[in-house]
């Protein structure tokens, strides 16, 4: 993000239901990661004014939408999913051109629609309603739900330029689906990605006569204003998924005025192969972690950074295996100079603190943002005596294989880690693995948000049953998961009961009737798409 | 809480199943608060050792839960609830001298079956299970449910000896409910009465072969230590009702950590009286709020603190009707001599930020913890002008009417209101203040958790559909309650997902067979009691 102080023509905001000209401490450009070269034109660092706008526009915003109808912004939802299709081939060039992801399959086949499933199922979810968790007690004229906590800041990460996307992503689509308007804070490696998904979140929001400032976009600012915007009376909730220094220091500021604050931060997603597992079909499971970890440069938030085995030959047989097929694949550019610089300074840090390099370990030559695909090693020995600085994300094309002596030791290693939003356990389909499994499996439960069998964590199936969360370190809260609809909306609603209201002034859904017969709603105690009986 | 260094017999604590000699800093005896003597034996103030020593056993215990039969808990639950009746007479006996609270109606007749009412509907959820929220995508193979997250430290507040007790009340039922141990934090005002009740929670534990340390309890701490209690690695989470003073410190012990905490703190829970209902009904409104201001001393987390009015002559009539009321009644010792002091200085404060006094304002003469029944009074425009120090909860026998000119800045005011746990509206039967409570009822709701209509707020139902919660400060977070059966559960749980794992190694919630046949879950979309279909 190179800055420059002079003046010039510089894109605008979205604020308001305007592109405006910021107010603006600076500027800065994109850079091509395959070339290292500045690209496009110049974007606004804001000052607090652009908040400060943004804040009150959202709040009236937010007034207007009050009782809105649900299909209102089921509509909206499935008009933004529509109009990215439409402009899939500008989106996904100008993606490609900002973080070197393959137009195809990654961008076009994968990560859109992706995207604008989230955005549809967002909106049926919106539509159907069951989300809002209606509990209804009759006998005590006493009704509770899930409502709108008001405008939400999302923070959008580098790593998923569409999926993620403060306007775009998954943050963006369950504030919207519970009835909030969103401030999305942009990534800025990848600027005009994020303005060209903007330009069709207000073009949806004026095709289906939402309040216009429902969707509003800034660039960049600095630190203390984000800590300003998320911590403001104005702000109801945030979202943030990135870097666990930049999410704390967030999450701290949010915290000491009682605003929640929803983070995904770092994981290292341990993946453990049990050693008849590794006898069986270690060198299959080698070639299928290798593919994981090495998807999207390793910069997936579930990439697996760190492989648990248990000495043997059959172990080393596997790291070899791994070796061969890091060193066969070509690394590939990562997002951001930044990123590139992170993750050697993390690799040094881990060489440092006692970790061997088994291949890669440093930048490669050259100005794209490309870093050897990289493999650590470290006895399960030297990784107990350090956990706390052995066990780092090297965010990218890095992992870190703990061979431990035993499966004894493996269980240790476990029990002294922190949060993570994956824990995958291998073990043998001959049942072999069985009476290890059971020790470890309750070790790395206790410690992942999802746990997984017999497969590698970087899929995250957008399915109702997904937990994309886990414990602390990883995320804020080990009850909410940003992937997941419709349990991800929850995080951006309030709990509104409503006790011995006239029936005329109760929202809809807490009406007898049942709004649109589709909602799930729990009836003196059961869950019913009917009406209160009797009325 | 006298302190006294001197070596003496003292109460033990209940740590890992045991009555111990506690590691303690000094001690301390109930005080009487129709007297202001001590009374009953010392009781220690423990140093860190307690602490540490009851969560290695919580940690203990939580492995030796994992995977319990759901009906074992509801059997402990229910076991306890039944030792608690056999032993009523000795519980109400002992609550009645450290509180002053009447031992008939209120603690024999509605809040010890309260008590046992919660831990009853807390057993019958764990029995029935659907609190787990259980979430199975077939396709993919994804399961989800809420488990437990682990030892739960339960602070207890002075207001409700049995119904709010860390040892008894319903932030014990619910983490008990999910599968948790709890870590009981007494509170010192009421001393006896807890060790009572910890002696039937650890009958109940043996009865029904929990683990010792399912249930374990400390009388006092240092500040100190109680930070270091909920910010210990092995403490899951916290719940915590109290001082806003003593919670928000709590709360940012445990949020630098990354530790949910669940904290119910202050709330001057605003009642607004539209003009027609006023002229309707005002009187019978005045009495009905007056009884519940001094409802318990007005002591309840739901205590009307603040009558919003707009002038009139039916005003004038209503606060007058109001203060006849307040000056009938016989002021009632208040529950400690902490609390008195309290109260004292919250009404000298307000007086001091320009309250008028109407009735009261001070200290009764003589020993007991009595307070005059105390109206004060203040002008909209004032109240705008000081919203900082006018919206100060005073814990106890006071009330404050604030006079509006009229509904526009009555509107005002409310829009300048913190968060509160409830508020309540009364509007005229007639209808002629729809279009105010239209324009008032919105305000209102965005800072509350519980909207009521012409009730006052001090009936606090455990129903499933109940919010005992509400948005910052009165809470720390606004989408949890910690009343209602099932939802107060999830505080104390973590979400789970199961990826792939193989069928047998899945909890039983998750697996095909629903394991109860009343637990519903999300199978595919909809709501079931069934099997998975095929299974």
């Amino acid at each position: 993000m190179p800055m420059h102080k002079e003046e010039r023509a510089m894109e605008k905001v979205l604020i308001a239901g305007e592109w405006r000209e910021a107010h603006a401490s600076g500027g800065f450009r994109a850079e091509d990661p395959k070339t290292g070269q500045a690209i496009g034109p110049e974007y606004p660092v804001s000052r607090w004014e652009d908040c400060d706008l943004a804040l009150n526009a959202a709040t009236e915003a937010f007034k207007e939408m009050r009782g809105i109808e649900l299909e209102k912004i089921a509509a909206f939802l499935e008009q933004y999913a529509a109009n990215l299709e439409v402009n899939a081939d500008a989106l996904v060039a100008m993606a490609a051109s900002e973080t070197a992801l393959p137009a195809s399959p990654r961008l076009s086949q994968v990560e859109l629609p992706r995207t604008t499933g989230q955005l549809r199922q967002a909106a049926a979810a919106a539509r159907e309603g069951s989300w809002q968790n209606v509990v209804i007690d009759t006998k005590n004229n006493i009704r509770t739900h899930f409502a709108p906590i008001g405008p939400v800041v999302v923070f959008g990460p580098n790593n998923f330029p569409f999926a993620f996307n403060g306007i775009a992503g998954g943050d963006f689509a369950a504030a919207i689906a519970a009835g909030n308007p969103v401030i999305a804070k942009a990534h800025p490696s990848h600027p005009g990605t994020s303005r060209l998904l903007a330009e069709q979140a207000l073009a949806a929001v004026k095709q289906t006569g939402l309040p216009a400032a429902t969707v509003q976009m800034i660039y960049a600012l600095a630190n203390e204003d984000g800590l300003r915007l998320v911590s403001d009376p104005r702000t109801a909730a945030t979202g943030f998924t990135g870097s666990s220094a930049g999410g704390l220091r967030l999450k701290a500021a949010a915290d000491a005025v009682g605003k929640p604050i929803y983070l995904e931060m770092s994981s290292i997603n341990p993946v453990v192969v049990l050693p008849a597992a590794l006898q069986e079909r270690g060198e299959t499971i080698a070639r299928e972690l290798a593919t994981s970890c090495l998807m999207g440069s390793g910069q997936f938030c579930t990439s697996p950074n760190m492989i648990l085995l248990t000495q043997s030959p059959e172990a080393e047989s596997f790291v070899a295996t791994m070796t061969s097929a890091f060193e066969a694949a070509p690394s590939q550019p990562l997002l951001s100079r930044g990123g590139l610089e992170h993750l050697s300074k993390c690799v040094d840090e881990l060489v440092g603190a006692g970790a061997k390099v088994v291949t890669g370990g440093k930048r490669e030559p050259g100005a794209a943002f490309c870093y050897d695909n990289t493999i650590l090693r470290v006895s399960g020995a030297d990784w107990l005596e350090a956990p706390e600085t052995l066990e780092k994300e090297a965010f990218g094309n890095a992992t870190m294989v703990v061979m431990a002596k035993n499966v004894d030791e493996a269980q240790q290693i476990v029990e002294h880690m922190e949060g993570n939003l994956t824990g995958a356990l291998y073990s043998a389909n001959s049942g072999a693995d069985d009476a290890d499994y059971d020790r470890m499996a309750p070790a790395l439960r206790a410690r992942v948000g999802r746990l997984l069998n017999d497969k590698a964590p970087t899929g995250v199936a957008v399915s109702p049953a997904m937990n994309h969360g886990g414990p602390y370190p990883s995320t804020g809260h080990p009850g909410f998961t940003s992937v997941g609809i419709p349990v991800a909306i929850h995080r951006f609603a309030k709990l509104d009961c409503y006790d011995n209201v006239r029936a005329h002034r109760l929202p809809k859904a807490l009406q007898d009737k049942n709004p649109n017969g589709t909602m799930w709603r729990s009836i003196d105690g059961s869950w019913s798409r009917g009406d209160v009986a009797g009325s």
